[in-house]
This record gives structure tokens, C-alpha cells and sequence, in this order.
């Protein structure tokens, strides 16, 4: 574990599954002093007792002022908040990152009232785990994990490179630079849309059977996120509505063009479409 | 392996994925003969030389005679067409059982000109892999499988205990009984709908971008099927027709209904939706 010569004194906020987990890393892989907050004090005295913390406080304005990194792991709407409620608490010069799953919205919200010698750098990590809350929380989420950052124009590339260098340090890799607008384009059809795919499958057939002895790897897999968090998922959709509704129009042609081919019997044009996904898929890369 | 009293010599028809898979299982559990057929030559000769079938025959039709129990593991037209070509070789009272992901249709097509002395039990293996061929066979894939039986008032009941038993000795636990139309309502929801959902989903979202570095578990997870084998599911889906038109209509509504609620940013029609389906995924037994 080296000392980190950018940042000694960091403040997560939000002991959940992320920013436990990234306690967790963070602590792990660097010399740093880790102050936890959170509005449930059992989450932050069970941290510290776990060593997973350094300390943590309940009142962050008597701390921000020494902090030179702030990890927000909270919901959009409170990152938002909190960054907001102590604007006039941060360190000069202090860097802070959120973990938010939208990026556009959420960033264009922060710089509207942050001060000019602070910077927020969004960051979107592609880790996670069905479990929710401090008790579920895992450094091994961050180990090879994807990570995405979407600077803007008031971001410092040596900022950037400080932020990046730490992620590292938990293990991330593949760590790709996009606009915000870009993240919430392409995350509205690779996380976004599968959402509401699985939530719908989910919700439709009601056939008044137990259908549990039907069911095969497919249906599994593919509501296993239908178990879904609703309360931060309305925040993610709705943040990002137009991007996600026209993926899911997207979507809806498709599905409307087999079920034509379906009823019509039209097997040369469900072949042609089974052998465009079944190249399409091939091509992923995972 | 105890000797089997109700089978002596088996015919195990198409050594595919399922057929050869069959073919192990049923052998190392029973002391049976069993005589492979394939239109693939070497699929049948490296069965033969592995020891997964006693032996091979070119012409079913000279073997037929012999046989107490056929199992046909081919595509469902090519099942119904090889019963057809070979229904005056099955031996009188001999059973026929196949493996086809659709059952109502198939199976009245078949009694339509099956002999009387002979009885075709339709039965559906909830057991596959993404790989297809012999070469992937793999005994285990029945080892606690879910196995869906559908006989008619064609068959006695003392024919479906026999073949009851015989899939047990493969592993296969939790085998339902239910009619051939039943269980094609009930897999149009189950298995056809999540096929024809992952393949509009690969198919949408056409970005321009290499989405890869964007993707996490859940499309991953929902695209898994994606890469299909179109010959055999096209197939399927025609057969099936009318009950998968309607699941993808019931589909389409939930997901209309979402992206209604999105666009109107209505977050407590949101929050209703999300924990229904929370709750109807934490209720399915998997």
C-alpha cells in the first residue's frame, strides 16, 4: 500500500453496496484516510468497527473543509442534493466524483451551482451485485471491473489523470472517456433498456399457473434484474427519458417485425433475422 | 445398471446436442442396447467408437422391427417426416417419444396417421446448452432437469409410467404432466417470448459505437439467447404461432405502458410497476 500523493483525506458518501465496496478498495490499495458519512449510523459505526473507514462524521460541513476528494455513491437526485446543501463547505481545489448510473442531466444540475475552484468529474462504474446496502458491500466488485468517466469542458486533465489513477489502484480496468450526453445515450440501451425489457417480461403472461417447471436458463437470466430497485430506477429512467424512450421505440419495431413474421408464417424473414442477432451477438465482445 | 424389464433395444433418432446427450445418459444408467441413427455418418461412428451407442444403423427401416422404445431427438418437421417414412417398420406396441420444444401441433400431426399398435408420447427436456452437435453432447445436462411430459387419451397410462421411469434413471426430477396444449401456452411465455425478446433486443439499438465497453451483467445475461440457432427456431415459432403472438402482444402492452409513464415523467406509475415486478420475480421458484 503506497502513499497517495493526490489525495489524503477522502469522504464517501453513502456506506450502500458502491460506496462500501469502494470504501473497501479504496482503503485497501492506498495510504489515504477514508472519513465515511451517511444518514444511517449503524451502516458507518459497522464500517469503522470493520476498519473499512478510517473515522466517519455526521455533520460533513465540520469535515469537507480538509477533504481533497469527495466520492458520492448516493442516488441521483441526493448526489445532487448534497453536493448542493455544501457547496460552500468544499476544500478549495477539492475533486468529487459521483457513481450515478445517469451522467447528462445530473452534471449539467451540478456545474449550475458549484463553485468555479471545485471540480465535479462524473464517474460510472459497471460493478454491482443484486444485494443492496453496507452489508452486501464487496471489494472484489471494482477487481477488472469497466469504468467509465465523462469529464467536461470544466474539468483539469490532471484532474482526470488523479481520478484515474486512483481507479486503478481498486482494481478497474478498461476505464473509457465519453460525454456525458454519449454515456446516457449508450447506457439508455446497454443497461436502461434491459431494464424495462426484463420488468415487462416479468409482468406480462398471466396465465394463472405456476409456471416455475417451464422455466429454463432463458427466463432466468433474463428477468433476473426485474427484481429491481424501484426507487432509484425511476430516478435513472426518468432522468434519462428521451434517450430511453427512443431505444425502447427502437426495440419495439423489432419485436413488432417477428411478430408480423410470426403470424404471417414468413419463415425466409425470421431466418434472415434470427442470422442478423445471431452474428450480432457473436460480435459483442464480453 | 440394472437391466431395464420394459426396453431391450432403443433407438436413439438425431445424435445433436440432445440426441447424443440422451444417448449417454440413457446408457450409462440402463442396461439397454441402444442403436443410433443420424444422417451425419461420422456423428455416428464416433458415437459408436465412444461407447455411447451399441451400434449404428444407415437404414432405420431394418432395425425398426426390433426396436421396443425410439427416441427421436431432430428438429419437430423432421420428427413428425421421419415417424411418416418409417410408420409400417415400428414393431407392434413399440413406444415413440421425441424431445421437440413444441408439442401440440406435432403431436397431431403424428396421430393423424400413427398406427394404432404404436404410441407417440411427446416429451419436452427443460436441459440444453448454447453449443449444438454431438461433439457437445454431455450426460449431465439431465442430471436434475426439469422434464415436461404431454400424453393424450392416445396413451396408456401403464406406457407413460414406463417412460416416466426411464427418464428418471437419467437424472431428470420435477417430470410435469400436462396436455400438449397447455404446454405450448405455457413455453410461449416461458422460452419463446424471452428468445424473441433477447433477439429484438441485439437487433435495436443500432449506435454506431462499439457498445462494449458499456455492457454489464444484465445485457450480458438478456442477450445470452441471442445468438440463436435460427433454422430450429423458426420452427419452432411458426408452430407455435398464434399462443406466442398473443404473449408478445401482452408484452408489448407492459412495455408501452412503462414507456408511457417514462415520457410523462410519472414516477409513482413507475414505482408500481417496479415493485410488481420485484415482487412477481421473488416469487418464481428457480
Amino acid at each position: 500500500v503506497g502513499v497517495n500523493m493526490n489525495f489524503k483525506n477522502v469522504m464517501v458518501v453513502g456506506l450502500g453496496l458502491i460506496g462500501g465496496s469502494l470504501a473497501m478498495a479504496l482503503k485497501e490499495n492506498n495510504d489515504i484516510n477514508i472519513i465515511g458519512f451517511d444518514r444511517n449510523l449503524d451502516a458507518l459505526k459497522e464500517a469503522k468497527s470493520r476498519n473499512v473507514i478510517s473515522d466517519y462524521c455526521t455533520e460533513p460541513a465540520q469535515v469537507l473543509p480538509e477533504c481533497d476528494l469527495i466520492v458520492i455513491a448516493l442516488y441521483p437526485n441526493d448526489t445532487v442534493e448534497f453536493i448542493r446543501n455544501n457547496v460552500n463547505h468544499f476544500k478549495s481545489g477539492a475533486i468529487i466524483i459521483d457513481t450515478a448510473g445517469i451522467k447528462n442531466e445530473l452534471i449539467r444540475d451540478v456545474q449550475d451551482f458549484l463553485r468555479e475552484d471545485v471540480e465535479f468529474i462524473g464517474t460510472h462504474p459497471m460493478a454491482g451485485k443484486a444485494e443492496t446496502g453496507f452489508k452486501s458491500a464487496d471489494r472484489s466488485i471494482f477487481s477488472k471491473c469497466k469504468y467509465i468517466i465523462t469529464p467536461t469542458a470544466r474539468n483539469k486533465e490532471e484532474n482526470i489523470n488523479k481520478v484515474i489513477k486512483l481507479l486503478k489502484t481498486m482494481g478497474a480496468v478498461d476505464i473509457v472517456t465519453v460525454s456525458p450526453e454519449e454515456h446516457d445515450k449508450i447506457i439508455a440501451y446497454t443497461s436502461h433498456l434491459t431494464h424495462v425489457v426484463a420488468v415487462s417480461l416479468i409482468c406480462s403472461g398471466k396465465l394463472n399457473v405456476d409456471v416455475s417447471d417451464f422455466i429454463a436458463g432463458s427466463f432466468k437470466d433474463m428477468t433476473r434484474v426485474a427484481a429491481i430497485n424501484g426507487a432509484l430506477w425511476q430516478e435513472l429512467l426518468i432522468s434519462n427519458s428521451e434517450n430511453i424512450v427512443s431505444v425502447i421505440e427502437d426495440f419495439e419495431k423489432h419485436i413488432s417485425m417477428i411478430k408480423k413474421a410470426i403470424s404471417e408464417q414468413d419463415r425466409t424473414k425470421l431466418l434472415e433475422i434470427f442470422n442478423e442477432a445471431h452474428t450480432l451477438r457473436k460480435e459483442i465482445k464480453l
